[in-house]
């Protein structure tokens, strides 16, 4: 069989395992401004309403009856639920529920959804340790840091290729706030990564189905149980992510050595993280939204549209491009039923994504009357609608940011009702507000363990 | 930033997903031929001789202490200790063990180990479900199956970019085995192949440390966990391994379907397994082969050795090129340091891969001896060695096949032999030998729990 030994072999790039060790042990606590630790309490709170919506889910059922297979000691939180399972088990099940309703906070530049893979694997391990509001926090900045900055140095190409790229950086950053929350030394900090760089999770193929949410879900057990073995001394290569036959060159032929090291612990990648107002993949926002506006600006009822015209980049249509979505799951990658609920309800919450609403058949209806083109020259942040009625008149919107983006940030006050719509029907009002308080007090808090103590119903 | 939409896009693959689910479900237990299932037996006695012989190795006992902080459940055996932990941590810490002495079987055509992955997951799983000896050997057939026909139809690509293909095509046959042991019907099998493909394991970068003999071990327990998910109704994608964004097109652009499918349920991989008789990767076998071969010619000093030259495929300088390595385990890297060994001692066990006998300064005196050349036109399963003695004579040997090969196996006496050296020393040579009759006796056994009990310490 004939080898091709020279596939890719960039043996000079800089030792960027040991530079992000480094990063993870060493930066100070805290070490950040003020905007920088707004925004990780914004994630903060955005992850703990998707997890904790999500908790009732079908594909939490059925992951927390494998879990219980093993038959798991007590140790952590399953957010949502009143069961209480390993630490292993919980940073799964946690990251799991997080990215089921496709409602996560998002790292625009590389569509990684940061704190799926971080925080479940954080919190599991800092509630069974009893550790403190701030080490949490710090592990959360630090290791979406991690996983975006390895995400930028390998996006678009791995992305393009098939990877998943929240679950294929995702183990990174779960190892890296695990390791800081264990207080590694930087030599075993390297190990934990390194354990972790051979444990990438996700394929874009899972779309649609209950795997794209494992993908964070497993990235956060793999990360957790890195760094875990590395601090009883488990070894890995210490050039794991950068060598010729390490992870990086292994699975993307973009290697941007520097988006991993310049700046690194003076800019946070996690100040420019996003929140979803709408319950599906960011892509197709801009379309949501300016089916939004149209419905609002239009006023009259939906049959009054003879057809809906969409121009977006094509990367819109490769993710979200199903012409019948079957299911709710399904109805999240078919802009063509987002565009539908957007413009029947106004809104592209959960419930907009549910079996039923994809089923019913007003929903249909309007949804094959909508009609998308893929065009190079739009931006994958902006989208073209054009509504052409009944009787005759067109009406046209041209979003170039969604709300949600950087651009247009969700506020705190949205992002709060955000959370409240997630955990009201799971928890009660009253319990949500009760988090709300416990996530902003989070920095002063000398253990997380009352933050998941009211993460589990009363 | 600019997307490439079209890399690799094969829309037409056939469905090798279900085609193999069809296979792992419906397959009759025990059908194939005697020859077929005396290589079963085998390759679970070599699997288990080697698991157990490794199982005080401070890999082991990192991992373990690792597992230890999830406070286990006592459901299954950790081979060769007393321990009992849950079936995933036992799966992980078998598969560990099984590879650390690099020791274990060999598929040539991929140089996949295929028992580690799928004996480490269906053993624990057949454990705690006290499943029959039948059931377990069937397993293991057809994980092997399934893991070597997807290595075979990716391999050299995949292996080239710097997968370690054992633990990235391992999950499938783990996952394959334990839906067989489980009696999963042919969706919810496809199911735990699709959820298995979102989780390949391992870069070639991790060899020399630990981390290599992760591979198998984490490969284990991912497709236990997946066969797991998958009976409780988790989902992935139907088309996971085969779909133009599914695993194999990710990962390799090599993508030769016909190899899964074709004669699927007639012919079976695990008839072409291979053991070693040197605990070392299998491409500096043939090296090591000649040099014992010259060395029981040659009957006088190794001072009498002047200098020794290799010629041998680039591979083996590509994965064994270590000059200088610093450690036992370097060392099984080091076609210099193994050759070294072979003329000295006559053989490349695991003593010879000490840290001692690394740094012994007689070895490292013949080692620096060695030279090596690449030559494209020897086959990797070749080497030519010639020794260049003080007296000036020479002596030159050619080796086609090394013993261990396809082409000259190891004999069942063999086999034994190599099973007591392994397990005598850590269980005691009574036990070693009730272990290989409950091995022979397994197909009959009507529960694995025997065997599982007497690979523990009395």
């Amino acid at each position: 069989m004939a080898h091709n030994t020279q596939v890719k072999a960039d043996a000079s790039a800089p030792p960027v395992t040991r530079q992000l060790a480094e990063f993870v042990a060493g930066h100070p606590s805290g070490g950040w401004t003020a905007v920088v630790e707004h925004e990780a309490q914004r994630t903060l709170l955005n992850w703990l309403g998707c997890a904790i919506g999500a908790s009732r889910h079908a594909a939490i059922e059925a992951a927390l009856a494998a879990m219980r297979e093993f038959e798991p000691a007590g140790q952590a939180t399953v957010v949502g639920r009143a069961e209480r399972v390993d630490m292993g088990s919980a940073s799964l099940l946690n990251g799991i529920a997080s990215h089921t309703f496709d409602f996560d906070d998002t790292h625009l530049r590389t569509i990684i959804h940061p704190a799926g893979p971080v925080l479940s694997a954080a919190l599991a391990l800092a509630e069974h340790g009893g550790m403190s509001g701030r080490a949490l926090l710090d592990a959360l900045v630090i290791g979406v840091d991690v996983e975006c900055r390895v995400g930028n140095a390998i996006y678009p190409d791995h992305y393009d290729r098939g990877w998943h790229i929240t679950g294929s950086t995702g183990m990174l950053g779960a190892a890296a706030g695990c390791a800081r929350l264990l207080r590694l030394d930087v030599a075993r900090t390297t190990m934990a990564l390194g354990i972790a760089a051979s444990q990438p999770v996700g394929v874009r193929e899972q779309f649609g189905s209950m795997t794209k949410s494992l993908h964070p879900g497993a990235a956060a057990r793999v990360g957790l149980t890195a760094a875990l073995m590395a601090k009883h001394g488990y070894t890995a290569s210490e050039r794991a992510l950068e060598a010729p036959r390490g992870l990086l060159q292994t699975y993307s032929a973009k290697c941007d050595w520097r988006e991993i090291h310049e700046g690194l612990g003076e800019r946070f990648e996690i100040a420019t993280n996003t929140y979803k107002p709408f319950a599906c993949g960011i892509v197709i926002h801009p379309s949501i939204d300016g089916c939004i506006q149209l419905r609002d600006e239009l006023r009259v009822s939906s049959d009054a549209i003879e057809r809906v015209e969409l121009v977006v980049h094509p990367l819109v249509l490769e993710l979200t491009g199903k012409r019948m979505p079957r299911s709710g799951l399904e109805g999240k990658f078919s802009v063509y039923h987002a565009c539908a609920a957007a413009l029947l309800f106004g809104m592209a919450g959960e419930p907009q994504f549910s079996d039923a609403c994809v089923a019913d058949p007003s929903v249909v209806e309007v949804r094959d009357r909508v009609h998308a083109r893929a065009d190079t020259s739009i931006a994958e942040a902006a989208a073209e609608i054009t509504l052409m009625l009944r009787d005759g008149r067109t009406m046209h919107k041209r979003i170039e940011h969604a709300i949600g983006s950087l651009q247009r940030p969700m506020s705190d006050v949205a992002l709060r009702e955000k959370f409240h719509r997630l955990v009201d029907p799971i928890l009660s009002a009253d319990a949500a507000t009760t988090l709300v308080g416990l996530c902003e007090e989070l920095p002063r808090a000398s253990s997380v363990r009352a933050l998941t103590a009211a993460a589990r119903p009363g």
